[in-house]
């Protein structure tokens, strides 16, 4: 090693508004749903970069993308990333920050002419977003054993196109085995997404564990009937008792209180039309909560009102479960090297628990796994005016690398 | 006139069959939305049933189609019919019998060689239903000149095209300027699409007048964020608004009484993804009540809650009238005749108002107006099992006849 590795937040900059060129909305934000076409160009541009900085690149068969930079010894590397991916009005920096940070880290030890004794490995998850094919963190979630290639191939997405379909017209079916490889340790850098570091006033969260979630897709059947001429007495809504699921789970997590949340984001009507009672509904409930025993208390009162909600109106309510993840915590030695190395670069930090999903909740099955949170202005995310302070995303990026030297060493 | 006029019934019934092919769904009804290419095959047929039974057809600049029966005088005709546009989710009677019973009836008419003192005038009317295109009965109030051919050219539908593009498109842009017919009466035989008539185990009823009705645009926006991050009292949620505005407005109704109806038939959210706090919501919501009085309370109560949900979260929320009529009573004279033709054909009558709109409250704004309804089993309508008896159409049809054959001499 001849110089001390410095990240250049000019060089990690330029990077992020190349990158988001690619599937860019016209009033800004970015719209790259995973196997889309746009993802498939936000690839290509990756692991062109990762091959320039003379990575190892590695697909896998659910299009994983690794680059492996080598270290003095064949061992299990120190893994680190995120995704590429975006929710339909996606932000700048969800999921690609990670990924172009551990890019930055990796040419600033080339430019320092640093050789890790571990070798490093710099990911890009397939689907983390899971807004078109849940569930969510997909590719790591089949990395690491917990879903099968062939279910994961014959999920279909919101628009009817199957994972497998996409995969194969994407061109990104690798050849590689998923759970090629085991890292010796996993670390993620990413957004807050939330408000709490930037109410603190703090630049790093050393993040603990992620919160559980069950995501439910509750599809209705009503009677579809004339608006004008159907006493309110003989109706059987599904549009009515869309809405009323949609009422109820937001009263349930205010209720509840603590950390519990709930959203219905997507709501689909048939027919749909004004003058006609609607005959089926599609929603989605997505419930969360750090407190496995809170979030199944949850479930079970959700449960509970789609049962009497049917037989109220008689009508038939089906669910089906799109994802269920307990919380994961993740191991103390993990959350506390990304506090020391925070604080050995003079950062401000605290711990705190992540309210989103990602990959990282995954990988703690299979290695020793921790995130670093930078704060995300307004707490806004999954919304176009995502954004992150410039001297933030330098302060992540640095951590996460000189927190994956420690573990490399 | 050599023989006494009768309805055919398995000629209708062939009729009616025939023309339900087109735009048929799979499981039973029909789709034929206005000015789609299935309207216009049904338009296609209709002509030429017309001009093969000897009528002058006439096409206006809106679509309107008059088939007309000459008199012995050449006087303002007596106009019967309906329309054979349908909902989404169509059954096979909603407008069409009404036309077809006329066309029976002409052919009847035809058969006894019967000339009437006044011309007789079959009507289908462009776009009665207002599923694709607001507002609904649009040719009638056209032709009635409560809404001027710019004004209804230039209305989108839901899929974005517009009525003067999707007219040309199918070439009903006729040559007739809408108004050019003023009758002495109109007539519109139509399936009740409620439950009166079967209940009371009635065949014809005599009807009174039509619903007031309120149809408004609901457009919310709120702030899109992530699901897991953002905790439930900084939500700006669209969809959870939404959902508020549909329970409100079926508590409305039910704490309302008597004949209050209120539906939400359409919602859509954006961007509508299972982890993302909705942005934008927009949704329908029906008012109707036969007492205008009521009918305005409703409105009332509802906009003053939109005011409030507004100002509790913190969201915007636009409205647009998408159509807006008072209740119509049909003159007593008119009302009278439908019943005292019945009874005179042996058939069992009551008079009752109707919660759906038709035509006719459009024509009643011009000449003397009533309707005849016969039952609808189940009271099932805008629903692909909606179903009248083979005998009750007959009936309709003879009532149909008769009726016009007193106004037109």
């Amino acid at each position: 090693m001849t110089t001390s590795p410095r990240i250049d937040l000019d060089r990690l900059l330029g990077r992020l508004e190349t990158f988001n060129r690619i599937g860019a909305l016209p009033g800004g934000g970015v719209c790259r749903l995973a196997l889309s076409d746009e993802d498939r160009a936000g690839r290509d541009l990756l692991v062109r970069w990762m091959q320039e900085l003379g990575l190892t690149v590695t697909i896998d068969a659910i299009g994983n993308i690794v680059g492996v930079r080598s270290g003095r010894e064949d061992s299990p590397p120190v893994m680190f990333g995120s995704h590429i991916d975006t929710v339909g009005t996606g932000g700048c920096y969800d999921g690609l920050y990670g990924v172009l940070a551990g890019l930055e880290a990796c040419e600033a030890l080339n430019d320092a002419g640093a050789v890790t004794r571990r070798p490093l490995a710099l990911v890009s998850f397939t689907n983390e977003e899971g807004s078109r094919f849940a569930p969510y963190a997909m590719g790591s979630l089949v990395h690491v054993g917990g879903l099968s290639l062939d279910d994961a191939y014959a999920i279909r997405g919101i628009d009817g196109a199957s994972v497998g379909e996409e995969l194969r017209r994407i061109s990104y079916v690798g050849s590689a085995k998923p759970g090629w490889l085991t890292p010796h340790a996993y670390l993620e850098l990413h957004i807050e997404q939330g408000p709490v570091l930037e109410h603190a006033d703090l630049v790093i969260g050393a993040v603990e564990g992620i919160t559980g979630l069950t995501w439910t897709e509750i599809s209705i059947r009503g009677q579809s009937a004339h608006a004008g001429t159907t006493p309110m007495h003989m109706r059987h809504d599904a549009g009515y008792a869309a809405a009323e699921i949609a009422v109820f789970v937001r009263r349930l997590a205010q209720s509840m209180g603590g950390n519990q949340k709930a959203t219905v984001g997507r709501i689909a009507l048939s027919p749909n039309l004004v003058n006609v009672v609607g005959e089926r509904a599609v929603l989605t409930v997505d419930l969360r909560n750090t407190d496995e025993g809170r979030l199944q208390e949850a479930q079970r009162q959700f449960v509970t009102f789609l049962d009497r909600l049917a037989a109220q109106e008689q009508i038939s309510i089906a669910t089906r479960s799109l994802a269920s993840f307990d919380p994961v915590l993740f191991p103390p030695e993990m959350v506390s090297l990304v506090e020391t190395t925070a604080r050995g670069l003079g950062l401000s930090c605290r711990r705190l628990p992540s309210g989103a999903g990602h990959d990282a909740q995954m990988m703690a099955r299979i290695c020793p796994a921790s995130m670093i949170f930078v704060p995300s202005v307004g707490g806004l995310s999954h919304n176009v005016r995502e954004h992150t302070k410039p001297e933030h995303l330098e302060a992540g990026a640095a951590v996460l690398m000189h927190a994956a030297l420690r573990l490399a060493e």
